[in-house]
C-alpha cells in the first residue's frame, strides 16, 4: 500500500507508518508522475493530489490536514468510493486563542489605527471610553462542533457569555445555551460579538449577508474563522460602512489568496489575518495522532476509525 | 468641609457625599480662584490641584484616581501632613485584560505589519510558524500587588504560567512562585513574556535597562503597563534592534505625551497604546466606592479607611 504525504512527518513517524504491513510511504518531494496510478492513500490535499485523482488511479483513502473539507471534489470522491477523514479537533484551541485575541484587540483598543500615527497618538486618549471590559459580553458562536466548543470554552474562562448556534438548536458541550440557525436569523439575540465557525455547505453559503447584518438588534463585531464564502463580502463591507457592524475580524475570505485590490482593504474597523488562525504548534504530531490510527484501521478492516467525512453531507 | 472634585460623579453620588455632615462638593468646572484657600479635600489630581497646593491652603486629604501616585509632590504633601489615598484595585482587571490582549497579539500574529500590506498579505502565510499557543508559556510579572495579581489571575485562567517578582520575593495571592527583584536581575528565569507592573520608586527607576535586557536567557517579549521611567527607553530600542527582546508592548513612556518624533516610532516589533490600558468601565462608580468610605472615615476620625499612601515610601 503506497502512501503519498505532503505533511512533513519525521523520520521516526515515517518508520512507524511503514511498520504497518505492506505500507510504503512516498514523500511529496520524492513523487514521480509514473507513481500516480499506484498511490492508495493520500495524506494532506494538494494540487498534486488533485492531479492524481483526475487521472487513472486507485486512491481509496484521503486524510486531510484541515477541519473543513469543502475544497475537495466531494461528489467525485463519493462516486469513486474514496474514504475521507478530516483533521477536526486539532485546530480548535489555536482558533479559540485567536478569537480571544481578536476580541481583546477590539475591546482593549490595541493597535487602533490612531495608535499607529505619531501625530495623533496621544489624542487617542480622549477615546479612552472606547475601551471596555470583556466580562459578561455576549458572544454568539455559529457552529458548535470541535471549533465552536473550543472557542466557547476559552471565552467562558475569562468571563464572556456564549450562545451556540447549530442547525437544530440541539445542546452541545461547552454551551449553556444553543439556538437553531433559522431562529438566529429571524430572532437574532443581542450580541456584542458574533463568531462564525460553521463548515461551508449549501446551507451556510452567504449565510452572513445583507439581511443578517441589517437585522442585528445592536451593531456587533463580526469574526469569521470558518470559511470565507459563508460571508457575502460586499454586504459585509456595506455593513461596516453604514454602522450595522461595529467592526470585523476576518481570517478567511471568499477569494483566497485575498487580492491586493480587494475592496476589503478600504473597509473601516476591519482586522484581517491571512488564514493563519488555525495554525497549530507541532502540527505534524497532531496530524500523525489522527492519521496513524486511521491508516492502521484502514489496513486491517478497510474502514476509518476517526473523523470520517460524510461525503453527501459535506462534513 | 469643601471637596473639590475633577471626577464626574453623578448627581446622586454628589448628594450622597453631601449627606455627610458639613460636606460641600465643588465640581472643578464650578471652581473659582477665591475658593482655593478653603478647599479641604481634593478628589483626583489635576493642574488645578497642584495650583491650590502651591498657594495658601488648608488641604488635608487627596484621593487620586490612579493606582500609581509618583506624579504627586510627595515630600511637600508629607511636610504639609496631607493624607493621600490611591485608587489601587480598580484598574487591575482592566490592565490584566489588556496584557492578555498584548500577549495574544504577539502569539497569534494579529495585525503583524505584513498583515496591513495588501501586496505582501498572503505571503505572511509562509510565516505561519510564528504563531504559537500561549498555553504553558512562562510570564514573569514584576509587581505582585493588586495589578500584578489581577494579571496573574487572568493569564493563569487560560493556561499560562506566571512567576511574581517583588522586593523580597515574599509570597503573594494569585502566584504559586515569587522571586526577589535582585535575584531576578542576577539569575533571570527563562520567560516568554516579561510584564512590568511595578510602582515607580527610586528602586524601580530605569530598572529595565541595558544590563537587564542583555542578561535574559532567551529573548522575551517585554510589556510595560507600570510606569514609563522604570524603563530606559534608549536601551529598550537597542534591545529590540539587536534581538535581545523578541518584541515589546508599551502603554506608558518616559515622556508623556509621547512625542511624535520619539525614536520609539522607528523601533521594530513594538506595539504602543497611549496610556489607556487601565481604563475602567464606569470608573466614577469604582472611584466612588473608594472615595466615599475614605471621606466618611476622614470626617469622623480624621483618618482614611482604605488605600492610604505611605508618603515616605511612595506607594
Amino acid at each position: 500500500m503506497n502512501i503519498l504525504t505532503a505533511t512533513h512527518f519525521s523520520t521516526a513517524q515515517i518508520s512507524q507508518l511503514e511498520s504497518l504491513p505492506d505500507v510504503h510511504v512516498i514523500r511529496q518531494n520524492d513523487f514521480q508522475p509514473k507513481l500516480a496510478p499506484i498511490i492508495d492513500v493520500i495524506m494532506a490535499w494538494s494540487p498534486l493530489a488533485a492531479k492524481i485523482l483526475a487521472g487513472p488511479n486507485r486512491v481509496k483513502f484521503i486524510q486531510t490536514s484541515s477541519a473543513g473539507i469543502d475544497y475537495l471534489p466531494l461528489a467525485a470522491l463519493d462516486q469513486q468510493k474514496v474514504l475521507v477523514a478530516h483533521a477536526g479537533g486539532i485546530h480548535g484551541d489555536a482558533i479559540a486563542q485567536s478569537v480571544l485575541g481578536y476580541i481583546l484587540y477590539f475591546a482593549r483598543y490595541i493597535t487602533h489605527p490612531q495608535n499607529r500615527n505619531p501625530q495623533n497618538f496621544w489624542q487617542g486618549r480622549i477615546q479612552r471610553r472606547v475601551l471596555y471590559s470583556v466580562v459578561n459580553k455576549r458572544v454568539l458562536i455559529y457552529g458548535t462542533g470541535h471549533v465552536g466548543q473550543a472557542i466557547s470554552q476559552r471565552l467562558r474562562q475569562i468571563g464572556l457569555q456564549t450562545i451556540g448556534v447549530n442547525h437544530s438548536g440541539h445542546p452541545a458541550p461547552e454551551f449553556t445555551e444553543t439556538i437553531a440557525l433559522a431562529t438566529s436569523k429571524v430572532q437574532p439575540p443581542v450580541a456584542d460579538f458574533i463568531v462564525n465557525a460553521l463548515p461551508l455547505t449549501n446551507a451556510t453559503q452567504h449565510f452572513f449577508a445583507a439581511d443578517f447584518f441589517a437585522h442585528q438588534p445592536q451593531p456587533p463585531i463580526f469574526i469569521n474563522v470558518g470559511r470565507g464564502p459563508s460571508v457575502d463580502t460586499t454586504a459585509l463591507i456595506a455593513a461596516l460602512k453604514n454602522g450595522q457592524l461595529a467592526g470585523a475580524a476576518l481570517d478567511v475570505f471568499e477569494q483566497e489568496p485575498l487580492p491586493a485590490d480587494s475592496p476589503l482593504w478600504q473597509a473601516p474597523n476591519l482586522l484581517m489575518t491571512p488564514h493563519t488562525t488555525g495554525t497549530v504548534d507541532h502540527v505534524e504530531d497532531a496530524l500523525f495522532a489522527i492519521f496513524y490510527p486511521n491508516l492502521q484501521s484502514f489496513c486491517q478492516t478497510g474502514k476509518l476509525s476517526v473523523n470520517q467525512v460524510d461525503l453527501k453531507l459535506g462534513y
